[in-house]
């Protein structure tokens, strides 16, 4: 198993205060990757996210997007990303990678090693990463992947 | 918790031989009640067994459909189901529900008190009955309550 | 242009009495074939033939389905189509395609070369085939074909 | 019927040469108006315009595509739009709706008295507005619409 490396982010939606997976130990944490530009994210993996959020939202998992902004910077700065969280009416809490130096990727999508958007991560409650996906993935081998984490007892 | 009933059924498709719920105490049962011309059936319900039975394949999770005729009983005889089940390319063990004696309700369908179709239902290792449900259900959902059944320590 | 042979139908149901081409002439023509257990037209062919139905009903277009039995002749008699009729909520008037002699292929269903299920045919209203369509065909394209047929001056 | 009031575009992607009316007096021209951050057009509007482009580029109807952005502004604009395009694959001419004085709501938008976005014109070959509709269309009338415009005889 790989540990989880920690999130790098400038500026978050829908949270009161930064999150880490430091502080977040102990419960299990759907990490979704996405850019708000990229229509397989918009079509299948953000709206997958939400529904797992409003799914789950009485277990202790906690949901997290990242805005992993990697091509047509531009195009998806904060105050674009900010329009398109709230016409999606996305409700869970979402962060934005810090960019990268000398680089288009983003600090987190490279510690992540993230082959593009969408991804999607589900990190167990001991910090390790239980599942790592791009591209499109069931909504029912999902669920199950979840349940499966959240039944293993904390500790 | 309510201990799952005996199944009552006539005839087996793509089953070797008959399957019970006694001699398969001790995993888990997903039961998909359907009838062949039900339209919430074949757009949603019957589908969805069939990706749990694809999903689940390497999991102790037995996957059984039932067909419940409660109405057009002419129309939906198993003459009929044999095509269906052809045509739709379902490759888990499917039963066809006793008929009622002075009643249209099927047995089966009469233990469970099922109100209609599709109906889904979760049998725990424990032959209870886990969950219930009429009417359309999401993949997601129902990936997590099989999942958390897997997860449960058999014995 | 090839003249579009006349239906061969033992019995209509959604019809107040038998149609034939003959007496249609002029008007633009509908022809929907297909098999209540064929997958593709339970999912596609026969709903949208629906949409047709209802989208086109204030103009001079008549929808005609044709139930082309060619294979489980068993599993679609009329009496279990009469229930699928009834249980999709299938207005637009349906025949039953006389059963072919020495072969298992209707007779309407080989007057006009059909390949299979669904079938989507327009005769326009000189009584001519102007379309003849195999498999799926998008909305956008079939309600082009039906308006530039209906915009066509009679006689 | 209404005459179609021109264009105020102040700038063009997929378009060799600015567009007009006008120009284009004598043929039928489907504009459709839309946001890149409204859910409804990303979903349903634009791609459903794509297809119509694609579907009848052998005919003489100009598919228009017209960014109507009348909230969020600092969010959807022009490069924004650009990277937008490129990633949908729009390949049909889109142009920018020139912003309104003391106004939210741009130009052409007003013109037109459009509602809100997604809205979908169609211009007859006369340069008058044979349909105006706002919110989501089902291909098969869109198709027909067309259609019969296409089928009116030039001039």
């Amino acid at each position: 198993m790989t540990l989880a490396p920690e999130l790098a982010v400038t500026r978050w939606f829908n949270a009161g205060e930064p999150l880490t997976l430091a502080a977040l130990r102990g419960r299990p944490v759907l990490l979704h990757a996405f850019q708000m530009l990229c229509p397989g994210c918009v079509a299948h993996g953000t709206p997958q996210t939400q529904r797992a959020f409003e799914l789950f939202k009485h277990s202790d998992l906690q949901v997290i997007g990242l805005h992993t902004v990697f091509e047509h910077h531009d195009a998806m700065t904060p105050v674009s990303l900010e329009a398109f969280i709230h016409e999606y009416r996305l409700t869970f809490p979402i962060g934005v990678d810090q960019p990268g130096e000398d680089t288009p990727i983003p600090v987190t999508m490279q510690r992540y090693g993230m082959q593009g958007t969408p991804t999607i991560i589900l990190i167990g409650r001991n910090g390790n990463i239980v599942h790592h996906g791009f591209g499109q993935q069931s909504d029912m081998a999902l669920g199950a992947i979840i349940a499966a984490e959240l039944a293993n007892t904390p500790g």
